[in-house]
């Protein structure tokens, strides 16, 4: 079919299963680690840096680790205090950049408040910087060179691009414009798909909090794919959605329901736009696994650069 | 009136006339380097680097040089030969770049094709990059961090802004995804006002050559500013324009009339546009003249940030 399955409308969506496709892809790494050993390169090394004891930071990072050894990356968490100080933490990136033997590093944000998170992101060498948070990383993503995309960014991307949902030409809403996810989103849907880092060649509308919600609206409704990433829980309603129209969702709020457990809910109101939509991701199971097996992608993409000499990149 | 000119319809389109704001933006400029020279300091120093001998190129730099050795920057351009090695460029911009008698160093773009672009401009100490091409000042402005913003997108954020045309929560249409022009304006405008650099807090539809014509039609027609900079001649037409709304021409293209009379025009159809607008800029004497007087603006922030040492910036 020439308009491909995002243009007919099916009576419900396709759900874009990012558990699933993680998985895929997950397997797909761990067969590279594997031959890439097996011609004798040490194992791809991650090491996450954790300030504090927030759990939630906690969980995140920890399930990152096993994820990644579970493909054969030599990961382990770094503790440091909550009250270290800037120096200290950049000091210790520092020792890791020098490490021959490590090819990420990942500082779990947020950092302690009298900590600079641009001065701690700006301390990883840029070569090792998988989250792609260093200023000459924003700044080669900005340019369409190649670099490393921050992971939320990469797994919308990359799942828009397995789901096989068209872009040339289309029209996209990108709600939310923080710096590590609607924005870099925004930039790599917009540009040329001709750069060395390729573009998806869509007209982006970047909508955000000032955006009044009814114009919101009127720009959704002819919007070919939708992207969620404010935190606000049913933003996305079912009316404000194009029939056939491909929904991400990469939301994620813990909420308390009547019945008092705690569940993660998206931006998006799954169950009604479900039934409007061409294709839609649920929360949790879309976006969230798809980012991790992200970090793993930027994790041998540093090994693998890192080994090879500069003249033969 | 609380809603501001630009909510209002009048007969014919407010011009912004840039060549008058230009004018009043070097006579202040003009004025802030008499006091920075009547401390003791020297004066503001741009040096200028022109490969080949291309004639458009040759005049625009003639423009820049002219116009900023008229407020009081001590201006020079050095000419190098068309077939002069990458190597050989960026060692004279070494050299500029250790000069402290200089403070702004700008390469007139195109170089030629045996030069790769990027490497030029990242030669240049991000200091004294007046054009805001490093790619630290890409990443910077990505993540509105204090930076030189490239000179035409400051000309139109200063127009808008100058001209007290609104843009909190406005529709906004910018046409070209230029990585000098028509990205870094979009990065201005939608952004936080609250940042170290402030953004507009607009929403921004970002079009471009893929955009479809229709689509385009139905974005600009609900849009409060349109922006065109993608030197499509006669591309915005009066149909497509709200009226009232804000029109800022970035588009410079040289054509030849019927009589064979060689002139500049812009994206817009001037005429019939300015029937609908509620605010129009001209091509020529609306963007252009405004482009150079932000060089001049560049380099005396370069000049005073180069002589204030770090601690106290």
């Amino acid at each position: 079919m020439e308009n491909g399955a995002i243009d007919c409308v099916p009576a419900t969506a396709r759900i874009l299963d990012g558990k699933q496709l993680a998985k895929e892809i997950q397997d797909e790494i761990k067969e590279e680690i594997t031959l890439w050993t097996e011609k004798g390169n040490r194992r791809p090394c991650l090491r996450a840096i954790l300030i504090g004891d927030d759990a939630a930071s906690k969980t995140y990072v920890e399930k990152k680790m096993i994820a990644s050894e579970s493909v054969g990356i030599d990961s382990d968490t770094i503790n440091l205090p909550s009250d270290i100080t800037e120096k200290e933490i950049i000091d210790k990136i520092r020792q890791l950049n020098k490490d021959s033997n490590v090819d990420g590093i990942l500082v779990q944000l947020p950092v302690p408040e009298h900590v600079s998170e641009r001065n701690v992101c700006n301390a990883v060498d840029p070569r090792k910087d998988v989250d792609g948070f260093h200023i000459i990383n924003v700044g080669r993503l900005t340019l369409n060179m190649d670099t490393f995309i921050p992971c939320t960014a990469l797994a919308v991307i990359e799942l828009i691009k397995r789901s096989e949902i068209k872009t040339f030409g289309k029209n996209i809403v990108v709600c939310g414009r923080s710096k590590n996810v609607g924005l870099p989103i925004s930039l790599l849907l917009h540009s040329d798909a001709r750069n060395e880092c390729p573009g998806m060649e869509a007209t982006v509308v970047l909508c955000h909090r000032h955006t009044p919600p009814e114009q919101l609206e009127i720009y959704t409704k002819t919007a070919d794919i939708i992207i969620s990433a404010t935190g606000v829980v049913g933003l996305i309603k079912a009316h404000m959605v194009k029939p056939g129209a491909c929904v991400i969702d990469v939301g994620i709020t813990r909420i308390t329901t009547p019945a008092g457990k705690t569940k993660l809910v998206g931006d998006v109101e799954y169950e009604n736009v479900k039934k409007v939509a061409g294709a839609i991701t649920p929360v949790p199971g879309g976006v969230g696994p798809m980012t991790v097996a992200m970090l793993m992608k930027n994790t041998l993409k540093a090994a693998k650069n890192l080994a090879t000499p500069p003249e033969q990149q």
